[in-house]
């Protein structure tokens, strides 16, 4: 009998917020590698927002995911058949295999993972592409300097909350901005911040705006932002001369399709553009696939904080590729509690 | 018989696009310098699309003009009496004496111009404010290399016109928007401009979108922004990843008051964050006054374009310090042509 594998593609491209059907759970045998090639078992599946782009169908930095393809994602696995002189099996890789629970590979893209110097689902999170958007983002864009004010959006985020604690290792005042209480809690307790104000208990832009504040005394000269909508409007008017706004993400405006004029925003362009204008900000879109080059400084630095425990992270554990969509979908709304993973097998080097 | 001057103060705070009654002409006695001190008549005054802004009681980058205070300007003058070991009679200098015929300086903050150089003129045109600013935005936040596309706005005004000669120096394809036929064979044939859109002739942004997409074929690296509004929606889309904006200015805006939600443009938002960060934009405000040091390179740069016939510039000149508010209000409406002056009183050094 043939092994089976599994894979989840993308059924039908979403309209507004995705919904269960808009994915497909499919099984097929498992293929053989061919010469050259390794065969791995997918562990750790990485969801992330991004994701949402790659299902509409709009021009962006990336190709969509065609309807009846795997839907991507960045992933670690154990090499369990090989035959690249490079790949051992057993050998612990990160690479992008996407929402499957095995794949081939010619062994080219890929990164081995040591065990012994970090939990290996950490390569998806605080150690791999979130650590080095939130790396590159506040140092290269948001250009930190000791004593500024940073606010970080999505704060309890795979990339906010390392965001937040490379702006205390800085020196800055650090403010969050989460949601609900649980993870303001945690931003403050557990991530080292200042403070952190939680979305859900402001009204309106306005009131969050009061909130915030009250929290930047010397306003805000950093804002790193993940989220657009109320939290963005509310911290323009905060904003010091000669700010920086590193934009990594819009996450509360993924789901709004094509972004016509009539996508929810209470702030006018003429009243962005006069803020961009007479606070002379810099507002600096970027997407960390341009910034890989930087990957070494960053594995070294943020490394050497995890070990010494000055960065700490959260994970949010999924169990089984067919929980995949489930837990995509309540991200996108904010229900996960930092770095969201998928267990899609065992992690051989987890106790 | 006291020899009397004239100034033009605030009269009212413009609702909308401003009128002759918000301001106000007065004479008075020409004042005596004292110790250390001297007295200079104004020769030109220089009309910019800040001084707007200036004139509006909304938080800003400078202190409004107060009600019945002096309107602020640039000018050149010449020393009439001294009592400075710096400055004689007889010098041309440029300094901030706003809208004015006489004033009384302590020397300091003043540009002693040589007029075998130049047309005394050009220190508050091509060789002045206007001119750093162009330099500043291109060169600083425009990072421009040879081979990229350039569009900017008000293409024949003091900035836009160096801009975009710069521009053409430095090897970009230059494409200007300009209003009217007139401006923009100017900007062709005088200024050496690869091509320029007549917005006038755009019923709409999406209009003039399809005119600049025939003219930029490898789309837009950057746009400097002097305008804002259907100009700005129509280059968006156009422009390329890793593009940047240097936003210098937005007078189509300048008239709408406080800018809150309601004043004009058919972009949300989320359609301008979207491209932010999808395009990975670097978006920068930027206000010259920031930039002072960059002046000497500037200037030397500049004067030797413009000495080698590299760089030209157009004027236009209202004649008489009484004129200056209607040439002021024209000119927020896209009526002058070049670099708006008024000739406050006769320059001695120009044949």
């Amino acid at each position: 009998m043939t092994d089976m594998m599994q894979r989840i593609v993308l059924a039908a491209r979403p309209q507004g917020t995705p919904k269960p059907a808009d994915f497909r759970l499919e099984s097929l045998p498992v293929p053989t590698p061919g010469k050259g090639e390794i065969l791995v078992r997918v562990i750790w599946l990485s969801l992330d927002p991004y994701m949402r782009g790659r299902m509409d169908d709009a021009k962006s930095y990336a190709d969509p995911v065609p309807l009846g393809g795997v839907m991507e994602g960045g992933t670690v696995a154990e090499v369990i058949a090989s035959d690249h002189p490079k790949w051992q099996v057993g050998d612990i890789v990160e690479g992008r295999f996407g929402w499957q629970s095995h794949a081939i590979s010619d062994g080219a893209m890929l990164r081995r993972l040591d065990p012994a110097q970090a939990p290996v689902s950490t390569a998806l999170g605080v150690l791999g592409m979130p650590g080095i958007t939130a790396y590159v983002g506040l140092n290269d864009h948001g250009r930190p300097k000791a004593g500024e004010t940073l606010v970080v959006s999505a704060a309890t985020g795979a990339v906010g909350s390392l965001v937040g604690q490379l702006g205390k290792a800085y020196g800055l005042r650090v403010v969050g901005v989460a949601g609900g209480a649980r993870k303001c809690a945690f931003a403050v307790q557990e991530l080292g911040f200042d403070a952190c104000i939680d979305h859900r208990a402001a009204a309106d832009a306005s009131a969050m705006r009061k909130e915030l504040a009250k929290e930047c005394p010397a306003g805000v000269d950093i804002y790193f932002e993940n989220v657009g909508g109320k939290t963005l409007e509310a911290v323009l008017p905060l904003m010091n001369p000669l700010g920086r706004i590193p934009v990594c993400g819009m996450i509360s405006w993924y789901n709004e399709g094509a972004l016509g004029a009539g996508a929810a925003s209470t702030m006018s362009m003429p009243a962005l553009w006069r803020s961009i204008l007479v606070k002379r900000l810099a507002v600096r879109g970027f997407i960390i696939t341009d910034h890989y080059d930087r990957f070494p400084a960053f594995l070294a630095e943020v490394s050497g904080h995890l070990a010494s425990g000055k960065v700490t992270y959260r994970e949010t554990i999924a169990e089984g590729l067919e929980a995949a969509p489930e837990a995509f979908i309540a991200m996108l709304g904010g229900g996960n509690f930092g770095k969201q993973l998928v267990r899609v097998s065992p992690d051989p080097t987890r106790g």
